[in-house]
């Protein structure tokens, strides 16, 4: 009967934000917890690409979240938010972009570290946790990297990221540079679909 | 010639404040960063107790902080760090509060866990650091977890907390039970001293 704890990512999610929210909810159910991924918004190329290499289920549309529990995901502020965040209650961030002024009434967990994308901080949590990553999670994880760091190359890379990709990539059993390849030209196809973007 | 971070725990500073600022340091400058511990007020009697019994420096009093570079730890909002605070760069955040609402420009780490101490999540990262913790690191953080969570005895006290301390005073060498009785009776003198608080 009870409502359950939505994972979501920002509004106008990209590949790191639907990626991180799938795999954060899959940990958490492996850990008893009764959460669900959800979006903020359409699917873009790149990340409907990914979703369909990895046959993964696209997580619902979370239209208003008001008097819901949410877990943000590669976000932090309220101006990123799904709408009805501010009458939601936060229980849980995890994030790797400035901090953004959000304010709760109790403790959580908020775990915001300086790295190339979310996926690398939830690879970690996997790990933390003792929980293996499934092929098909580390393909998630791995796109949300390679996404958010264009494939490693973008100033905000770590060697945090550089040495989680090459795991993921192994456990994926892909070749992280040819998948990466692909995933930019979904990107690429963006524009030719979307010339005003 | 460059100048120092600085980790500094909140006004009014408690045990878990001060002796978190001392083991973060120390666990900075293991890993080759230039970093001091401070303080934003005048240690109460209970945390005299504590570095007399371990035998520590206190942290110097940061009377400005405009144009430093601070680390913040056991707590996260303006309204209770040090002087100057606004004035300063927030390099990182490690504590275990509801969440204040500070905003950065950059992405940081900010770790909030919803544990009974600073202290706890300080002692997780000496583990994922790899770095050993002596035994006066090990007084000062048992010092921190056993003066917020009351000796065990709070609500706010989690598994979590129990096991850490239990380890803690392993390596320090003490049965907690009896040295956090003293600790509570340094409060109670807190008591007799100052009628007023
Ligand atoms: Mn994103
Ligand atoms: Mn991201
Ligand atoms: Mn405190
Ligand atoms: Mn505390």
């Amino acid at each position: 009967m009870s409502e359950p704890i939505y994972v979501v990512g920002h509004q106008q999610p990209d590949t790191d934000t639907i990626c991180s929210a799938i795999a954060y909810a899959r940990l958490k159910k492996k850990q008893g917890a009764d959460v669900v991924p959800a979006r903020a918004g359409p699917l873009n190329p790149e990340t409907q690409f990914v979703v369909d290499r990895w046959d993964v289920e696209v997580p619902a549309r979370l239209d208003d979240a008001a008097g819901e529990q949410l877990i943000l995901v590669d976000h932090n502020e309220y101006s990123q938010t799904v709408a009805g965040a501010e009458k939601a209650e936060i229980v849980e961030i995890i994030d790797h972009h400035r901090l953004g002024g959000i304010e709760t009434s109790e403790p959580i967990l908020f775990r915001n570290e300086p790295v190339g994308s979310t996926a690398t901080i939830l690879t970690q949590l996997f790990d933390d946790a003792n929980e293996t990553i499934t092929t098909q999670t580390a393909g998630l994880l791995l796109s949300g990297i390679l996404s958010d760091t264009v494939v490693l190359r973008s100033p905000t890379t770590t060697d945090r990221d550089r040495t989680v990709a090459g795991r993921l990539a192994d456990i994926a059993g892909v070749d992280y540079e040819a998948y990466g390849t692909d995933l930019l030209s979904q990107k690429s196809k963006i524009g030719e679909k979307s010339p005003r973007e």
